[in-house]
């Protein structure tokens, strides 16, 4: 088959799937069609729409119920809780973290923002999250504890924390990462910015580090307009976790004493209201993606070209970006099919670039990337909304 | 007179002023009589509520507009937007910025993310901010300039940064502090967190330094539930601003690429909307405030035990918090105020503790400050918000 007849029917494969008669699929678009004008209207009318009011504790709440954390501590944004997390386990000046060398920049932000130094881990093509095979085997070569801690031989840096990151929502395969993580004496921090409604092995994503990161930004799963939240097991690390967020203020009627370096990442309570509303709706929206995945993961079955990814058999995935992955020799068709479904209306887009190759951290630290690098040329995320799947 | 008639007084003059029949006098509280339900309704219903959506825009126009400066750029909140002033100018590890003592711990908190070390300066009993004579006798005496850069001889750290900040919203001297500055090569950032809707010299106050920093969060002048703003007249710095606020992405149609390490500084579109019908109405609540700081000078005027403050004959304040300062003599009543007033439902607060006594920098440098350290005995803040007036 020719290149542009392969472009064709994946095209056309995925228009089986959208629903008709729009001029235009974005990629990923909130649904609002549950309490959120309610709940919103009643902040309005009762002047509490910023840092105090009822729906951050709500909003907490229902996320520590709906995720089986202990805590979960709402933050202005997925960046912001994250960087927090990695305070938390005592990510400083100089410390090595290791991550995915594919995810979203922001994790790589957060770690600098800390002090810390990402340094690179390869993917595993089946979870597009970190190989815990290749891991172990890379930090054998490279890593060696003193008095408890890990270093890297090669630079000197005491290596801090492991931080998987979910990538487009599927699980990551987190037991073998956290045995090595233990083995290494490494804390691993979860960055569950994309797998709100991700499960490993029954638990939910992010449930399984010390602390981890949700996101609630306008193209996720659910939406707070931007936002983020913490979840751990640890009520101490939550009770810090609270601290930090909220300028580390002392708790007193009027006094002004903080007594930590703190930040302002409280979600306002405008955005908590909106997370209520759109967290009551969240198993709708998940089941709706979950039917959309399968209707595309039919759709791409005989087009032998392309690779639709399915949650791995040791987890349920929210599917929160659905992803084709062009087989070995067929990379080079991505960006004919980036050109052709963008300019139909079709709103798709690659992975990111390797945060490894981006100027500010092209010196960092980091592992062969073969799987890294073979996905950041070959993924194409296709519109993944809810909405696709009609309201019965 | 005893201290309680003295007390009872202040108590009765407080009363004089508010409206009758509440049971709770606010500190602050923000107004919603405009189009906040419209706006906020049209985010919910075309589905914009987060980084993307025509709010962000037009709340940006709509503040260089109010505040005449060149660009505006939107922020999550004001102590990020700060963050940002200081990256910008060039804050980095191990610079010294000289700021107030006296101001909310965001302002030492911001300098401290950018590796910066506050380096606290006595206040202005007059201002409430940063003294321009003090500073400059402080600077002569412990700074010097080496290739157009200051450094404290003292420590060996450079001197990079001035950051005076408004008090309370009343204008510091601004002329004289530049003029300080500029002659110590040093760049100012006005911390103008408190001060929108106040004028030095008939221009908005944010707009005499390089670059500033303001806040909405919810107990300002305006509210965006949570937010703030970087203001310019320096287009360079402005895009800069907006490119490290939107986490450094190089525009693409599909691309993520980052060329610097930028920062999830965005304000939701839901919260630019709340911000846009907000600002519609602050020259309403500037007016009613500075009428009901009027009603509070002339309830004062005969109690020789207390200053209420007032805007410097050089400025126009937005009487953003009311303040009153027990006189020399009479600060230990301040807490019997504070007592008093709270316990009848009347909030009140005294100032912030001086960020030089606190755990996390009392280690700073610092000058003399016994000007800020009488303030923070003497002063209380007392019910400001707009609605103290009733709408005619």
């Amino acid at each position: 088959m020719n290149n542009k007849s392969i472009i064709d029917r994946i095209v056309n494969s995925i228009l089986d799937v959208l629903p008709k008669g729009k001029n235009f699929y974005p990629l990923h678009e909130p649904s609002f069609e549950g309490n959120e004008w309610k709940y919103l209207k009643e902040c309005l009318d009762t002047g509490w729409v910023s840092s105090v009011g009822k729906y951050v504790d709500e909003f907490e709440k229902k996320l520590a119920d709906f995720t089986g954390a202990k805590m979960a501590i709402a933050a202005v944004n997925g960046t912001s809780a994250l960087q927090i997390c990695l305070k938390i386990v005592g990510v400083t000046t100089g410390d090595e973290v290791l991550t995915n060398a594919l995810t979203f920049v922001a994790t790589s932000n957060a770690i600098s923002y800390c002090g810390g130094i990402p340094h690179y881990v390869d993917s595993n093509e089946k979870t597009l999250g970190l190989c815990p095979i290749s891991l172990r085997a890379y930090l054998k070569e490279i890593a060696e504890l003193r008095n408890n801690e890990c270093f890297n031989r090669k630079t000197g840096n005491r290596i801090k924390a492991l931080v998987p990151m979910h990538v487009f929502g599927h699980p990551a395969d987190i037991d073998p990462l956290l045995e090595v993580a233990n083995e290494f004496s490494i804390s691993a921090v979860e960055d569950a910015a994309e797998s709100l409604g991700s499960y490993y092995k029954g638990k939910h994503t992010g449930t399984f580090g010390k602390i981890s990161a949700l996101s609630f930004n306008g193209n996720k799963t659910i939406t707070t307009g931007g936002g983020g939240a913490i979840l751990t097991n640890d009520s101490e690390l939550g009770r810090l976790a609270k601290h930090l967020t909220t300028t580390a203020k002392v708790p007193h009627k009027w006094e002004f004493f903080h007594d930590m370096i703190g930040y302002n990442f409280r979600l306002p309570n405008i955005c908590a209201a909106l997370g209520c509303a759109q967290l009551e709706q969240l198993p709708g929206f998940i089941q709706k993606k979950r039917m959309l995945a399968e209707k595309y993961k039919n759709a791409f079955n005989d087009i032998p070209e392309v690779r639709f990814v399915t949650e791995p058999s040791f987890g349920k995935s929210n599917y929160w970006l659905n992803t084709l992955i062009f087989r070995k020799d067929f990379s080079h068709l991505r960006d004919d099919l980036l050109e052709k479904t963008n300019s139909m209306g079709i709103q798709t887009r690659p992975a990111w670039r390797l945060n490894s190759d981006l100027p500010m951290f092209q010196n960092c630290p980091k592992m062969a990337l073969p799987v890294a690098e073979y996905l950041e040329k070959s993924v194409v995320n296709i519109p993944s909304s809810s909405n696709l799947i009609p309201s019965e």
